[in-house]
Order: C-alpha cells, then sequence, then structure tokens
C-alpha cells in the first residue's frame, strides 16, 4: 500500500509500504476514506522536532473496517469508523476515568503502528478505539465526522478543562483549526461572549460562523486590553489557549480575569513552565492537555449526526493522498486551515 | 497600644506603637479579642523573606468593633467581626466575581494597615471586609471564629479549587493548620476517601479527627506510590497542597491520578514553575491560589454557629499576646499546630 513518510525536514513522500495486516486478536484493519494533516505535524515537518529516521506520519483518519481479529466484537467489517488521535483500550482506570490518552496500554499512530495518512491502517485494541456510526454516512458527512478524531474533541476539551458553561465569557487563543473548533464547542456549551484572536480575514469568518460574537487583532498586551474593553473591564472568564507556544500561553494568562480559567490543548512546544506566582495571585486555573477525545466521540457524533454540529468548515482544501507533500506545504504556509486528505 | 514587630531574622517583640484611629469614612476601629500565628509568617520570620525595615506582623483575628467612619453601614460599634486575612471593597467586578483577594482597592494587613498581633486595628473597607456574626459568641466559639479568617477559608479554598465532591478522592499535602483543615472541607464537600501526609502523631490525630480516612507516613515517590496502592492503583483524584514548597508541590504532582486535579494554596516559596510537559501528558488540572476567604464566609459562618463545622482543634497552644514571641518560636520549631493569642 501507499503511505506517507517523513524524511526529514519539509521532505514529506507519498511511498509503497508493507500492507498491514492482522497481528494481535484486537486488531482491526482499516481501510482509509479520509485523513488530514494536523498542525502538530508541522513539528517534526518544520524540523523543531527531529526526525533521526523515516517515520510515518498522521493520526486523523475515518474509513471501513476491512477484517478484524478473533478477540474484536464492538466493530465488524464494513462498519463506518471513526478513529481518535489516540489508541486506547476502553477498560483500564484510566479509560473508565474519561482519561483515554493515559490508557495503560495506549499507544500512537505513527510510532506504535502506521500512519493514518495512508491507505490502511492496523488498528490495535479495536474495541477500545474505534467508534462505528450507525450506517455508513454519505459522502458529505465525511468531514465533518473526521474533524471529530482530533480537531473538534480538541477544542471541546479546551472548553470542558476551562468549565465553558452558560453565561460564561470566552477568549479563543489560536484560529488554526482547533482555535476555531474551540469556538464552536463554546457556543455549543453556552458560552454568553465569544471572542476569538484572529489576524485572517478567512479564519475570522469561520470564527463568526462557529459562533464568535467579537474578533480581536491585537496581540500581547494590546490584544488582552481589547479583551478587557469587550467585556466590561475585566479579562475573560475562561480562555481557550489552542496554539501551544510561549506567546499563546503568555496571551491566555494576559487575557483571563482574576479567578478564572485557562484550558489549554496546544502541544506545549519548547514551554515555558507556567509562572505559579502569577496564578497563586491571580486564582487563575489551567487545566487541559492531550485531549482524550475518545471520551467525547459519542457525545460530539450524536450531534454531528442529527445536525446540530458541523465543524467541517474547518477543512477548507481537499486534496488527493497523492499530493500530500502539497498539503503540508499549504498548512505550513498558512494557505489551508486544514487540508483533507482522500486516498 | 501594643502591637507585634518583626526586626529582622527570629526577632519578634511586642511593641508600644501609636494608637490607630479612623483616618477614612470607610474605616472601623475593632479591639482584637483574639488573633494567632500563621504559616507564611514564618518566610519573614525566618528571613527567607527579607524585613528591611521593622514591620508590624498577623493577618488573622476576631475582635470587636470599638468606632465606625460616617460611610460604614454593615457594621456597628460592639458588634463581634471576624476579620479574613485581606481587605476587600466586596463592591469591584473581582469582589462580585468571589476573587475578594484581588479587589480592586485591596490592602494587605501589616503592610497597609495595622497588623493583626496587636490590640486594636484599623479596618479598611469595613463594610466589604468585615462578617460580623448575629450576635457576641461565647468565648469557647472564638478559636472556631478565628480559624475562619484564614485557615479554614484556606483549606476550603484548596478543595474547591481541585473540585472535590461526593465520592471523590483526595491526598492532602501539608499537616499544618491549613492542611488540616483541607481534611476538614474535604469531608465536608462529600470526599469518600481523605488520605492525610504527615509523620506527626498529634496532628494525625487531628486529621483522623477532622475525616482522614488514611495516613501515609511516607513521601516522595513512596509516598505517592501508597496513596496509590490504598485507592486501588491509581492516583487521587484530588489532592490538595497546603504548604508552597517546591518537594510539596512535586509530592502533589506525583500523587494525582491522570485527569485529576491540585489545589493549591501554600504561597509559592521560591518556585518551581510548573512543568507544563507533564501537566499537558496527563491531563492534570492545577487551581488555587491565594484564597478568597472573604467570600466563603458567610457559608462556613453558618456551619460553624449551627455546630456541623469546628476547626478549633488546629490551635493547639494559647498565649497571652505578651508572649507572641514564643508563639513565633513554638510555631517555627513545630511544636504547635498554630498558637492563639489573646490580647
Amino acid at each position: 500500500m501507499r503511505a506517507t513518510v517523513l524524511h526529514g525536514p519539509k521532505d514529506v513522500r507519498l511511498e509503497d509500504v508493507p500492507d498491514p495486516r492482522i497481528e494481535d486478536p484486537a486488531d482491526a484493519l482499516v481501510r482509509v476514506t479520509a485523513a488530514c494533516v494536523c498542525g502538530s505535524d508541522l513539528w517534526p515537518y518544520r524540523g523543531i522536532r527531529p526526525t533521526p529516521q523515516p517515520r510515518r506520519l498522521g493520526h486523523e483518519f475515518v474509513g471501513v473496517v476491512e477484517e478484524t481479529g478473533a478477540a474484536v466484537t464492538r466493530v465488524r467489517p464494513g462498519d463506518f469508523v471513526i478513529a481518535p488521535f489516540a489508541i486506547s483500550d476502553g477498560t483500564c482506570p484510566h479509560c473508565r476515568n474519561g482519561v483515554t490518552t493515559s490508557c495503560e496500554r495506549g499507544q500512537w499512530w505513527g510510532s506504535d503502528t502506521d500512519g493514518a495518512q495512508g491507505e490502511f491502517v492496523r488498528v490495535p485494541l479495536a474495541d477500545g478505539t474505534l467508534v462505528a456510526t450507525p450506517g455508513v454516512p454519505d459522502d458529505a458527512q465525511v468531514p465533518a465526522l473526521l474533524a471529530l478524531s482530533d480537531v473538534m474533541g480538541t477544542g471541546h476539551h479546551a472548553a470542558r478543562a476551562a468549565r465553558v458553561r452558560p453565561g460564561r465569557t470566552v477568549a479563543v487563543v489560536g484560529d488554526g483549526a482547533v482555535g476555531l473548533c474551540a469556538v464552536l464547542a463554546a457556543r455549543r456549551l453556552g458560552a454568553e461572549r465569544i471572542v476569538a484572536f484572529s489576524r485572517h480575514r478567512d479564519r475570522q469568518a469561520v470564527a463568526r460562523r462557529f459562533g464568535a460574537t467579537d474578533v480581536v487583532e491585537l496581540r500581547g498586551d494590546e490584544g488582552a486590553a481589547a479583551v478587557r474593553e469587550l467585556l466590561g473591564g475585566v479579562g475573560a472568564d475562561t480562555v481557550l489557549e489552542c496554539v501551544g507556544t510561549r506567546e499563546s500561553m503568555a496571551q491566555a494568562l494576559a487575557t483571563v480575569r482574576p479567578g478564572g480559567a485557562v484550558g489549554y490543548v496546544g502541544v506545549p512546544a519548547g514551554g515555558p513552565e507556567l509562572p505559579i506566582d502569577r496564578l497563586f495571585g491571580t486564582n487563575v486555573t489551567v487545566g487541559g492537555g492531550v485531549a482524550p477525545v475518545r471520551a467525547y466521540l459519542p457525545e460530539l457524533l450524536d450531534d454531528v449526526l442529527d445536525g446540530t454540529l458541523d465543524p467541517s468548515p474547518v477543512f477548507d482544501l481537499e486534496l488527493p493522498l497523492a499530493e500530500v507533500a502539497e498539503a503540508y506545504a499549504a498548512m505550513d504556509e498558512r494557505r489551508t486551515i486544514k487540508p483533507l486528505l482522500r486516498p
């Protein structure tokens, strides 16, 4: 089969690799019908995280089950399935606590098994990991379902970690797909005011479509001051940090009000550590982390299937898998919010 | 009048100082009937925080209103009042959000006005700051009421910040007065299991009386492992960090389960900054800070007055104010959990 392999900085290739096969009775084999590129894929793509040897890429996909191991009972060949970005067994204490990303038998796409940006994927712990839709969805539904594999659940996690609820004011740092989904999640959870930080007209438009009531183009202290002005002189009750850089966390901490909460889901790229004296003095809570998307999937899937939740506008570019290198380049150069790949 | 003055490391003296008087229409003048020494007083006492010039000490007291400024309407001469450890106006946006320690006009005892360890205290913003009891309490009720000025509200804040609720498992780091009150707060909020870290028999006894179901004497990784063993193989749902040192925060982070929460109220003494990569990977939420005791006072006072809450056992030493130097020495040498001073 063909799959995406990273060889070094900005060197992404679609290559022939060995066909996957069932290796364990808990495995399933899935034919990928759609995958995508994540902002976190850019860290190794840009060389910020080194690639000492060629590695498979991609951790977001939907597809159709081709074959299952003897121990698999919850999905069957022919099922359309959504694969969250982390593999989990669904039965360990952490999974039962809803923290599927801390699964005692957890694995990661691309390092422990196939990457998602390929034609087929071997899925370990298939019963715990995969979520099947009630039937095979329309092709038009695929982008929204694919968003549930990562960005929608991750934006939702930011909002949950920051305890967004009806009446709350929210500011969202980051106008990538996760930040936009965080806007959508905040609206879904009943936020009263949602301020999106964004300097890009196309992303601002998606943010407003997703429920942003205000857009702030300024950054740093000026951006924080602009949010305070919008929100009656105090900071936001909750800030959703969806980038993972030093600047984005500083923006979040500058924007939240005393006693407020920052929900963060951007993969921390080199710190900084959190300034405890400042957090202590202002009673700001910081929560979040690598989103347990699997735990949120059933609830979010219901809303996608009944038409009340549609994160699909984050995909503004669709390419065949053969053009995966262009998908990465477009993502890297911010020519796209998020590209969808069809094998 | 006489009041406590710190001159340098371990040099605490009761001295004659000018009598306070009403300086602002919002002031009240309170005759102190009981005050106490706080763990955070030990930082300047030990010289960890320098004392460039003599300073007043004490931020926890109860007493009787002697005189009020013309603008004061909520307390009257003769009222018995509890003074939380921070001065707040009760009307600014942060006070209305319950974050009274971030009051826009907030002040601190001992630096902005008199210290509490004296015969009289000028109370700025008296209407916002003071809470009067319905009548003048029995002398026997005074210790429990005094505990509401800081330690009980602070322990409660740790528990609230960590979202302790019925059925949760809790570990408490720190067996000082705040840690012990955190045990009591966790029980009051319905925690199912409460593990107290303590190596001191007398403090273990108070912890058990306050609701600790288990005591762990080990520390570090061994202590965290002991908690995991008690709690079915995973860490605690919530950990209440009530010390403020590098070691105590490390203990908290080692003891909490993935997806759990650390509530911290120990004044951070020199860091460390919070390790964001580790928090991200384990989805641990960290919340807390300088406790908005004023906001919690009415709720906790009701429970003290109806007899369902009694934090008074944290006071295991009572001295006349004249012996304040001995109170500090006993606190410093851990010969007492918390000393109560009677002017």
